[in-house]
């Protein structure tokens, strides 16, 4: 068959680990007589640069128009730095956040997995990392208050700004029910974590998951309180399964998740819609201190393009492919700096493409 | 001098450890010459067992009345449990939240520290603590999320929940003032974090600190994304000193950041209000399942009562003497289950508290 990609190349590090995830698609294609065809499309700072907008029309209505969206990282510096004082349509994640609301991308899988080769690479002690961790952050994408009404103004000459923070139930039973058919085919445990001692909607959450979950009586599950969670997440990781979550949460909480595995270079993220369609990125940022130097790993980028083929395309034969070819090549020694350890072979990012080519 | 104190006991474990931090005020008291008067008032599941409900006017007042509160843990089960479908009114976090907002405390502070002598108990590995972290969170507690305007409906049949976000200028000015003045007297160095590239609150907090740090030329500052912030305090906490953020934000990385330390038991907190009055409480959770048992930490809130002496009472010298007996107990090898080691002598709640009065 023959299945459209549209590619955002990205930033920083972006366009050189797309590239990769690019060549090991058409390697999969060539073994399995399917075809991909690519069209490049501009978001974000690119976007900006080309059109003075971080998304156009015409991006969106030709993402919307592919089989799925494969993106490289995306963003600049996330310390100081002036776009916070652009006009919030000149911001590149603005062209971001339209892409999810305009893509109707409200589920967004971010897996945090322990690799065993990698494991000293993991920040936490061998103690708690124990036999290891394999978990699932299911965060909403679309609602919550990256999408709620926003005003800044002066009110009495004082400076008063506004965000406001909005679920409805049907917002939220489908993403519920999204976790609750993943941890289904896992280890059948899904953790919901909200505020609900404050919030109404964290209580409105609460209802509805517990409505979901009685759809589900061969998954158990449990509430908890994003607070203690980002506890969790250091004391006991391997209590995780399926994390299910609002919009921020899910993005402090993905973000701390992927990060105690000590190898954010090779985890890999969905944004799915209703449907089949998705959008694939690696969990990692775009790191533009080393950008073009042949350094970056993109091994999450091609696990994406793997997990693309699986949730969108129904290629579970060619993503294991991918996905068995990469283990391959951490087992035979090979490693890019981001992850180099004593007596492993260091390579470069084209390097690790060919390896992993090699092995598919 | 005399000083009233208004005192919480708690929930769960506060009961115990509250009495052995009384204790330990008063044997700094008779050392120093003053004198320290306790008024029990009560809060939260025990105001409502009480009166019906979880703060009364009577309650806020005598607090109001009082040099400053010194309180327990508080709060029930953090996972599956009822509460969360009682009505606002009748939750024991009701009474905590309007005790913060009717004392007016919006400066909450949680040093997060590690202990040299119980390093081992840090989930992070050795590399990663280097030699050591030391820091403060100071969280804003009286406005953001916690205190905006909620409401739950039914629009055209569908439940609706929804929650608001604000901040004005004065609320972020004064906290990041705190926040500079903690951090002048220690390495002078604010990371200030936020979610400025989604939300117009964190944009104009952004605006503020920029503002306030201005009158600061001796404190370095910068901006963090809260994702990143998350990420960071796992990865290399040991770059933080001071941390100012919102009140929803603080919650999330301050549970985090104690979290690391791997001595939650060890850690106290202040909330202060304009001026010099201030609640003094333990950074940890009310652990129901060891209460009673005389095998709780105490020192978490023995450490909060010096915080007390300190901020609220301008009583250095006895702070400082109280401080010092604690870091000598645990030099001499006496520990709590929560921080036992191999080769430290075990000991309960009472005799904690008995060995820490020897030493002052
Ligand atoms: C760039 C930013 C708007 C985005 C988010 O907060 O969702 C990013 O942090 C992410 O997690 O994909
Ligand atoms: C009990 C709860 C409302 C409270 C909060 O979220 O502020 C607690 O988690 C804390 O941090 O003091």
């Amino acid at each position: 068959m023959n299945f459209n990609v549209a590619v955002i190349k990205g930033d920083g590090i972006g366009p050189e680990i797309v590239d990769q995830a690019v060549r090991v698609l058409d390697a999969a294609a060539e073994k399995s007589g399917h075809e991909f065809t690519y069209k490049q499309i501009l978001m974000g700072g690119a976007s900006i640069d080309a059109y003075g907008k971080p998304l156009t029309e015409e991006t969106l209505e030709t993402a919307r128009n592919s089989d799925a969206v494969l993106m490289g990282s995306i963003g600049g510096n996330t310390t100081t730095s002036p776009w916070y004082r652009l006009p919030a349509e000149l911001r590149p994640e603005a062209g971001l956040l339209a892409l999810r609301k305009g893509l109707g991308l409200f589920a967004n899988i971010r897996p945090a997995y322990l690799y065993e080769e990698l494991k000293k690479a993991c920040p936490l002690r061998d103690e708690i990392i124990g036999d290891g961790f394999d978990m699932v952050i299911m965060r909403e994408l679309t609602g919550g208050l990256y999408f709620g009404e926003r005003s800044t103004e002066v009110v009495d000459g004082i400076r008063v700004a506004k965000d406001s923070l909005t679920y409805n139930e049907n917002e939220i039973r489908r993403i519920a029910v999204k976790a609750f058919d993943i941890a289904r085919k896992r280890k059948k445990h899904v953790i919901s974590v909200d505020k609900a001692n404050v919030l109404d909607s964290s209580r409105l959450w609460r209802q509805v998951v517990e409505e979901v979950a009685k759809d589900y009586e061969d998954v158990t599950y449990e509430h908890m309180l994003v607070d203690n969670c980002a506890m969790q997440l250091v004391n006991d990781p391997k209590q995780f399964d399926v994390i299910l979550t609002e919009n921020m949460f899910g993005d402090i909480l993905s973000d701390e998740a992927s990060m105690i595995t000590g190898s954010i270079g090779m985890l890999s993220s969905a944004s799915l819609a209703e449907g089949k369609f998705g959008l694939y990125e690696p969990s990692h940022g775009s790191a533009p201190d080393i950008a073009g130097k042949d350094i970056a790993n993109p091994i999450a980028t091609i696990l994406s393009a793997a997990m693309m083929l699986r949730y969108s395309f129904d290629l579970d034969a060619e993503a294991d492919m991918i996905e068995m070819a990469v283990k391959k090549v951490l087992k035979d020694g090979y490693r890019t700096v981001d992850i180099m350890s004593d007596g492993m072979v260091q390579v470069g990012t084209k390097a690790m493409g060919d390896l992993i080519i090699e092995r598919i």
